[in-house]
């Protein structure tokens, strides 16, 4: 990774769709720990303001609408539920539009034996996110981060890898580099947006491993 | 992990389908260098002796037909081409029957962007596999490393983890102390075998991680 994408990634505002859940909540507390702006986005603002509020950092991270995050942050992480992902989406084709998308977003669903990956017409959430906004660039990451682990102040090294997917070297570059200021988080290239349906519906064998082995389970990539 | 397992494990015959490939090759060195029989299969009787013959340890390795194999071993390893895989496999349902088979196949192709995940009906090769062998107990495993490595007297640690799925607790307990005898290797239960697919497709990834940093990718699993 070279200084001067270390430095683009560390000026980005972040908006995180969907930031009032664990997840966005997790992300947006470990970038603006690291320096980063962050607008949580709701959609309700009132909501978007209690979720900032609650990660602290007032002068760094704020709540907004999902439209004025789309509209304001130089890069968008979606962390929304799978139900809706690509409805809101597509609302925000506008404001999107020339932005990097991070999508994060698992599809997948429970029964009694646990979760297991819900198919997806496109491929991925993150294809289906490419195929709804055709102005933007999409890349996959953070799926694996466990919003626990991101949540606890306790835990100052994640120790783990997130892996990047994306057919935009800059934009996985500006990603991995992102994922990077996260404290014992390294940012791996993974693969063409074509391989990010794997890597979502790998949490379920995440989630099975959690409950085998009483863990918050993430991913090393060995040899590099 | 019981001794009692670990002694199992110690104590199987290990057939390899498909043995004289690289990857059947690696993985019947590693077993063999540990101190499990293992019996190399191929179409060709004579084809099967001289891979096991490049493996060494006569005494530990000999070759055979994959029909012999499926006979005369405990557990049966599945490193086959995914092109002929349902086929070999239902030539094969008599003698696995009751056994333990190992589905180690990676249904994938590959273009000029690199490699990508092939649809199975059924979800993944090991569930193709369970639905050709309904008298086996079919477990998922070894997807992930590098034949390469495996292959390469140099190096001592693999130091990577074997994802193993399935849904009895007997056999992928068995798989995961099989995989633990191959030096730095930990066998890790990751799931049922509906969530295989994505374990399997996530080869792909690991190829564009080696194209990217010129590496032998594998997986950590963290936090356990």
């Amino acid at each position: 990774m070279t200084q001067e994408i270390a430095d683009e990634a560390a000026r980005l505002t972040v908006g995180i769709l969907g930031g009032t859940g664990d997840q966005g909540r997790g992300l947006g507390l470990r970038l603006a720990a690291a320096g980063n702006r962050v607008i949580i986005g709701s959609r309700q603002s009132g909501r978007a303001a209690d979720a900032a509020a609650s990660i602290g950092s007032a002068s760094l991270v704020t709540g907004a609408t999902n439209h004025e995050v789309a509209r304001d942050a130089d890069l968008v992480i979606a962390a929304v539920p799978w139900e809706g992902h690509a409805d809101l989406l597509a609302q925000l084709t506008g404001p999107l539009e020339g932005k990097i998308v991070v999508d994060c977003v698992n599809p997948m669903a429970f029964d009694s034996h646990g979760a297991y990956p819900v198919p997806v017409p496109e491929g991925s959430a993150a294809q289906q996110a490419a195929a709804v906004l055709p102005g933007s660039t999409v890349v996959g990451a953070f799926h694996h981060l466990s919003a626990t682990l991101l949540l606890d102040p306790e835990v100052t090294d994640l120790g783990q890898d997130v892996m990047v997917l994306g057919d935009n070297r800059h934009a996985t570059d500006l990603v991995q580099a992102l994922a990077g200021r996260i404290p014992g988080v390294r940012g791996v290239y993974a693969g063409r947006l074509r391989n990010c349906g794997q890597v979502e519906a790998l949490t379920c064998n995440l989630v099975s491993v959690n409950r085998r082995y009483k863990a918050h389970a993430g991913l090393r990539v060995t040899d590099i």
